[in-house]
């Protein structure tokens, strides 16, 4: 197969990490007879530094046209004072939402390999962490108006969280449908104790958990499903959440895993047209030092093969050779441990290009 | 000294771990030679089935006519499925709003005695719990309209997450007041890459802290304070955000103790009269067995001493009352450990009160 992917590196370690994970479709390509193009593009920081703006229209348009984006990491302290118009971060927003990608797909697994690394107790680690987080992406406060205003004499600033039916209804589907082809648990998180737009989330979600009577269905309130991650995340098995509380709870349940620089995640909406980035951000303090763990974006590469081109054997041919590489004990910085072998960023994609 | 004390026994376990709080600020008032009259009031789910509204605006007005008030818990799923202005929750936030209580501390300590009970492994907790949450408690999207509305054929629902220069001056100043005598050093928590409540929130933060040299500020971003509550705890004294983040948060801080039957919590406002309330919930499962742990009730009672009362001998003497009571291996179900001895509810509040 022929795929256009727009390939965004970013800033911070975005080149580095990206370089590797473009290395190992250029592998499944030749090895599978695929022909992988990529249209590289500016977003982020660097976009900023070149255009004064965060997200070019031409960058946006490639994004539209196109297979799939695979993203790097974008920001930095170096943009933290910049127009909230023109931020790295505006970049990202700007993508999802023109993209239409409303489903924010984020596993938070433990690497058996890695168990030592999870912040949580050995006896709350063996019960397994293997949870996926679906996380609604275009809604909520992040997309509902901003508005700053002067009154008596003071700033009152006002962000509105919104969500309509269908806005809920399509990310429910998208819960109980990956529920489906997992453990057939979904727990829903709002607020609905205090939150009108969690009362209808709730509501909604009842409604379609109603024709999945294959698939259990829970509510759990926000401030609760933040303590049982920790607890017992075992528990778990599909989360779906609106988008501020998925930011903030896909992240809490990712470091209990104790290795995000492993972690990918997809973002989708409606076709198969999808974004792929790991989790972590652009870490500044190690770019440009080949220290970088490329896994996380291996691994988003991988699954943009499986969720948006339909190429299930080479999407599981890259998590066995990222498997085989922690097998074999190369570990980057950030998941080293004693024992095993520490190896660079580039090191980490020539042991995992050698596995496929 | 005469203090007029407004008790909120509640629903569930409230009761129960009320009336070992009440047994203990009995004792103190003798032993001191103060005088506490109680003013039991119905609120929460209690009050619904008496009343049919959770909060009798006679109860609210015991709530302002007082010194302070003392609550153990509100709420149960029998409640769950009435109207919105008339469930447990809204006495809560009824009685919050009403009083001005703008200020919730929750401090997350470790005991050492029950180290074990954390779900983080042993070389994380060995770095020590301490730190203290501020959280906003009359503002944000708890109490910006909710509106639910009919648009294009379908329903929307949107909350308004309001913030005002002045609401968040006086919860910066508590936090950075709070921290002088602390570790000074105040993070701050928000998601200002997104929201513009979030961007007023640190502005005006920064502009308080610069009146605190001597108290450091950090930002963090909510997100990221999820995962670094997880990773590393000890990095935090004083966290200082809003209310829908420290809902969140604390809940998650709280967790990390692994106890969090032991943890009080006070809310204040303008002057000194405050609520002080354990974090748990009311725990319907184990409620009139005599099983609960009392003594985050009887700690927000020492808290009420200290804070609302200026009795921090008398608090203090609660406290050491509390520890000596786990230092002679006194446990309740929630925290008990091989080798301990457990007790019930009653005979915990036995322990303390021998300790005074
Ligand atoms: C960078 C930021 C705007 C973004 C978000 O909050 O969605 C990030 O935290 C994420 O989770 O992808
Ligand atoms: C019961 C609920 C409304 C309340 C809140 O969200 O504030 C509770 O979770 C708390 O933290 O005190």
């Amino acid at each position: 197969m022929n795929k256009t992917i727009t390939v965004i590196k970013g800033d911070g370690i975005g080149p580095e990490i990206v370089t590797e994970a473009l290395r190992v479709l250029d592998k499944i390509a030749q090895k599978y007879g695929h022909s992988f193009t990529y249209q590289q593009i500016d977003a982020g920081g660097c976009a900023i530094d070149k255009y004064g703006t965060s997200l070019p229209e031409e960058s946006l348009q490639k994004c539209l046209d196109c297979d799939s984006v695979l993203l790097g990491a974008v920001g930095g302290p170096k943009w933290d004072g910049v127009d909230k118009n023109i931020r790295p971060e505006a970049a990202l927003l700007g993508i999802r939402s023109a993209m239409g990608l409303y489903a924010n797909l984020r596993p938070a697994k433990l690497f058996p390999q890695l168990s030592g690394a999870s912040p949580l107790k050995p006896e709350i680690v063996a019960r397994g962490i293997d949870l996926l987080m679906v996380r609604e992406l275009i809604g909520g406060a992040y997309f509902g108006d901003h508005i700053t205003e002067e009154k008596n004499g003071e700033k009152v600033a006002t962000d509105l969280m919104t969500y309509s039916e269908h806005e809920i209804e399509r990310i429910a589907r998208t819960a109980f449908n990956t529920a489906r082809k997992r453990g057939k648990r979904v727990i829903s998180v709002d607020k609905a104790n205090v939150l009108d737009s969690s009362r209808l989330w709730r509501a909604v979600v009842h409604r379609v958990a109603a024709e999945y009577p294959d698939v259990t269905c829970t509510d759990m309130l926000v401030d609760n499903t933040a303590m049982q991650l920790v607890k017992d995340p075992s528990q778990f098995d599909v989360v779906v959440t609106e988008n501020l509380f998925g930011d903030i709870l896909s992240d809490e349940a990712s470091m209990i895993t104790g290795s995000i620089g492993m972690i990918p995640s997809s973002s989708l909406g409606e076709g198969t047209r999808g974004m792929y980035e790991p989790i972590h951000g652009s870490a500044p303090d190690i770019a440009g030092k080949n220290l970088a763990n490329p896994i996380g974006t291996i691994l988003s590469a991988a699954m943009m093969l499986k969720y948006s081109f339909d190429m299930d054997a080479e999407s599981e041919a890259i998590e066995a050779a990222v498997n085989k590489a922690l097998d074999d004990g190369y570990r980057t910085g950030d998941i080293m441990s004693e024992g095993m072998t520490q190896v660079t960023c580039s090191e980490m994609g020539d042991k995992i290009l050698e596995n496929i």
